[in-house]
């Protein structure tokens, strides 16, 4: 896998109160994800995986989005409606340095859903200080 | 920075209805932290730092446990007493080829207060299938 910026969406999330087996939300954005995706030109460096558990089950549907050397994020309570602005964040992930997209390039449904951001472990970051041992 | 595990812990976390200008506990719990792995040898490869906001503010005070190529993790609602699980779990992180260890290795603090969990960008992993774009 290159080392584009990468959307992972938990495709086992199930929200409060869905039957035991509705299809889950997850994998309806999968697919909308998929199509936003194919919609963008081919300069558009972003790919889309599922994964089984996201451990933020509480906000389903959830998404990560991540590329080595830059902070990723996780996003919550989201449906399949909200895949132009997940994708839209992931194009913003892409093109900032250290995947902290500027405030304004972040869609509001990402900014108000935003549950967790994670720096790279093996890159400085003026946001980051060491703690010595 | 070498690519040991990395405990990054939140300094801007505030609890809910504690006071602007009180010590944020997120310093508390790094001076705990490292303490804990002071007390560790050298055979220990985690680090600590410290960072302005994870973006977990509602379940302050929150860290992050990551590894490049790993699965990192974000767990909150903890509080300097809380040091020697969170080592426990990043020793445990670190052993562990993937960055998922084993649940019996993981204290119960950390496994009732994980918030999300994110695989690696550039890493093939058996919980995660392409969707083609």
């Amino acid at each position: 896998m290159s080392v584009t910026t990468v959307i992972t969406i938990c495709s086992t999330c199930r929200p409060e109160g869905a039957l035991e087996d509705a299809e889950r939300p997850g994998a309806a954005l999968g697919r909308a994800v998929a199509r936003a995706l194919a919609a963008c030109g081919p300069e558009v460096e972003v790919q889309a995986r599922a994964i089984a558990c996201l451990s933020a089950c509480s906000r389903a549907c959830s998404v990560a989005v991540a590329s080595p050397g830059k902070f990723s994020y996780v996003v919550g309570n989201l449906l399949a409606e909200d895949a132009d602005a997940v994708v839209a964040f992931a194009i913003a992930h892409a093109k900032s340095a250290d995947g902290v997209p500027p405030w304004r390039e972040r869609p509001e449904k990402v900014r108000k859903n935003t549950l967790s951001r994670v720096p790279p472990a093996d890159a400085a970051h003026a946001l980051v200080t060491a703690i010595e041992r």
